[in-house]
């Protein structure tokens, strides 16, 4: 088969390697149909990650359909189209009892980070049965489920979960990418009075008005305009979508007393935490590896149609041509590129 | 009547001045049966809250009996015995309506910081229906309730509500004094199965040990200690009872993934958060500025033999010797002193 | 001054009465200028609430104008506008500190019960710092906020978030009234995936499916039809409405294991609890008086535009007409009455 | 192998039958070292339980050492010690994901009651990595933690975590037996500040005091004591350990506005519920069949001393002797009995 192979920093191709096959009892092998690039991957590229070893297939994100199933897989079966999850959970252990399965003793994200990942033909997915979700009966296309393999989760569960979000709530969501996006979307389930985008970027904020959001700043203005908004308070919800120190530190800027700050960027750096005026300032401050536990719930809300993934979808290739989706989707800000879909066949 | 009167920076007298009058329907005016001396009264001794005005009265914390009552006070008459509240609550506002008195639009934390307080023979309490407590029918002994201004509610929200600590966590406290010591009484309300103490003096963690910790650190070790006990996990809930960057860094060092972290110290200078380690670790911080909205549920604890403050108080003056008793505590350390206790009349 | 006065069970009329003066210091006099009539007062004409003295004037919504204010009342002056709630609260005692404001000792449900209601020129309000809501700036048209007093705060507190509605559930609402109509709108913060609502009345649910309703059964279906939709699992959510046994045992019929039911309706009678099924249903039962507690967050949805109360307005009437208004009122199916709004002057 | 066989109702035998094999890769083999009775047991024994098939063995607790794992049994090996959950999880379901592991699609409570249970030397347990739990290590004593299986995690999910007990709480239990009781020993893990049980049982009432009850109420007085004791009010929560309608009435009678009801009891007949009393009072009533997702906590409060299962025991007989211990438990009260244990070897 072929897959979106890495070779050291830098180095990427497209190119034959052996199908996957079935390696405990436990796997299903998954014919991809769709899969999609995250900006993680391009983190893989930069060198960012140094634990994922060349000759590794990236890509942690698909739909698909299964061709193979271990023979304690009790809920697929070959033909069954599936949702593959970012995130390999075992269902057994402590972490993943309690939810956190980010956390899974023998899973977290290892898809596309240690073991081969999606952006092929073909993928092995260990504990199948609690890492794969069924594409629901009647869904006349699976496509932008796709964006339910991690960026809606993680901006649901890091964002909008862990900032508790509820109606009549003011909401600054700092950076406008497709995470921060995403958080704009899933905040809408509960209601906010008020959401504001935080971006450098003018066409981003655009976009996160035509999904909803009223208003939109750039970094620089952002706190002089929430405080004339809110009588001088902070909002009382931060959504932390970027991760570098400083829009951290803006987030913590912006919070009202008694507020919360969730952080779904992944950071390279510490941050500086302003004690001296947070300690009696009742805050929260939550950060999360996305678990995808709420997938089976944001399923149903694609189903009744309170959620449109396909949103956030602006480019499709056929697979085949994912050299060329990643040239594309590296340029994000000059193509006004959100999540590519890849195709396959 | 006599007061502690602060004059400035490292100069405070036990002095003569006017008795407090009623200045507003609300207002009581208490006459001072028992009150106390806290650590936060030491810093704006040294300088450190320079919003406190020379010449006001120090102390927010007391028992004592209504002297005088407002025309709308509504729950207590004169002669009652009442218990004092650290924080003033106005009972109306947004904060006080969401159960955040300490911001209070009309009070919060201003006894003995923004107007005169109860290191005195009399104090004027504002809003006196919503901060103050009556005293329990069948109490023989006001004195430990002291303790229940300020101290155990703090440790108490702060601390162990802040930190979620529930049946079988384990839980460390970074900080044996007074706080520290509180956190540790009233963590014990959940049951937790270890409850690990870190403070430098050994003298402080002896005297854990027999309040209820199961282990006694000094900061050097604990990290490796704890890394040993847990099994490399890291403990459920670290509780930050210092109030300086290397001890609430120490709790987001210690903190096992999926836990949580409470601030109870006073910070005056930022801390590191090392974001490149917890963003992925599914953590929780807190801060707050004690809000006492669970005096009322402390009150039932002592009541029912569940909270002893008393083993917090180690010292006793009358309050006209205030001037004494202030120096003794401000060698807590040498004169192994957690809270002093000054009697009126 | 007018004002609607029972005069015993089946008897009322549009009288002239003295204008209600300050009798405590924490009142205000309000001059009425929206007002409406509720299903309550319905029930009080026909007997059903004996408490109800002769020559009381009924009547517990409305929005107004200061007209007096007690020297403790400190959050109102002559000349603002205000919002009514129609539960009286001290914001002192136990229950209002826990937010639970319908059991106040001093207060709870007493307008147009207990004490001179809203249906009339001028009202007294005692409590009115913690019982009256400014009318946010910025609002043209007060008219719609008269649904705020009680109707709208009644189905979410009630409904919805006794019923812990949340993103992608299934919910049925057994009545399709005022108040199961109300629920309908608020249930809508959460983002569900589907909404049932049950009623005899075809028109009724007619008005539910342009209310955001995605099914609409008869009682006589309703079970069947549920069975169904979720394949034989039943509703997250079953709010009850009505206020007859039936309806209460419906909802607990179509609960699915792990479910919430939701008790709205005032019952005169006992319903049978199916303890044989439910005890090992893992379910949960709520029942609630309206606390008012919800009606800022309730006024930041209108203000957003996320929730329109004037949907629930059918009927429009001069305050001296009331006479008139009630007989439309009473019979709502006819009529097509939802809400009915009463103007002065 | 031996066993205690049901032959329909009234009948019991211990007798031999072939020892169980594995069925299934999920499946472990468990020899049973302890085991006990229940009341459930008595009750498939009196022929309430009409689907339990004769010939099956009887029993869903015990702690014991696996003899055989199947393939797909990742967290268990031959020899490991066990403590068996009475709930049978597969961990992958919509249930167990959420927790709720008693309604699992395959599992759920089938140990004794659909297949042959822990009565007997040797017991097969499927989906064994999700429904064993491993013994601690260090554990010197395994004889306590049988409770485990059932009777404690029931009496805390069912009654005090669903009654939300919490500190200075006032709760009522409404039967001594092993299931009351075991809501009194773990309610004391939250430190409400009176605990009363009632019960018709003087001896009952006697041991409950001893396991830290502060009063014991005869039904017959209950609601008058209570009412005396609580200044009217009535209990914060208030727990059913019986399974009758009487009991349950009996708190919904004592329950205080606010409240919570815990429903334990297994009902065979409806209840009646006083809607018109109850619908006003805000309160909440919750049912669940157990999940032990507890257990894993339960272990490390019997680990940190916390909880000490050994107070439940008290008679003690060889397996083999099981026909005995059920006459003595069937008398339980003329044997003062509480849980009797049953040793093998």
């Amino acid at each position: 088969m072929n897959a979106l192979v890495y070779h050291g920093p830098g180095r990427r191709s497209w190119e034959q390697k052996p199908a996957p096959t079935l390696q405990q009892p436990t796997d299903a092998i998954i014919q991809i149909t769709r899969t999609t690039i995250c900006g993680t991957d391009l983190h893989i590229l930069k060198g960012d990650v140094p634990e994922v070893p060349a000759g590794l297939t990236l890509g942690h994100e698909g739909v698909g359909v299964v061709t193979a199933a271990g023979s304690g897989v009790a809920r697929f079966k070959v033909g069954d189209r599936v949702l593959i999850s970012c995130i390999t959970s075992c269902g057994k252990c402590d972490a993943c009892k309690r939810g956190m399965y980010s956390h899974c003793a023998d899973g977290g994200w290892v898809l596309g980070h240690l073991i081969d990942g999606t952006q092929a033909e073909y993928v092995r997915i260990p504990h199948a049965d609690t890492s794969l979700h069924p594409i629901p009966a009647g869904t006349d296309d699976e496509e932008p489920l796709v964006m339910l393999s991690d960026i809606l989760p993680t901006g649901f569960e890091c964002g909008v979960l862990n900032g508790e979000v509820k109606p009549g709530d003011t909401v600054a969501i700092v950076g406008a990418g497709p995470i921060g996006l995403s958080a704009l979307l899933t905040a809408q389930f509960y209601s906010p009075a008020t959401i504001i985008m935080i971006d450098p970027d003018p066409n981003r904020l655009e976009v996160a008005a035509t999904f909803g959001a009223n208003h939109g700043f750039t970094p620089g203005e952002a706190a002089a305009r929430i405080r004339a908004l809110t009588g001088g308070r902070g909002v009382d919800v931060a959504i932390e979508a970027v991760g570098i120190p400083a829009t951290f530190e803006l987030c913590t800027d912006l919070v009202a007393a008694g507020g919360h700050i969730a952080n779904i960027g992944v950071h390279g750096r510490s941050a500086t935490l302003h004690l001296e005026k947070l300690w009696a300032h009742n805050v929260t401050i939550r950060t999360r590896l996305v678990d995808t536990v709420t997938t089976p719930m944001l399923l149903k809300t694609v189903g009744s149609g309170k959620l449109r993934p396909r949103q956030l979808i602006t480019h499709r290739f056929p697979l085949h041509d994912i050299m060329h989706a990643y040239d594309v989707f590296a340029n994000a800000a000059r193509e006004k590129a959100l999540k590519v879909i890849l195709t396959n066949p």
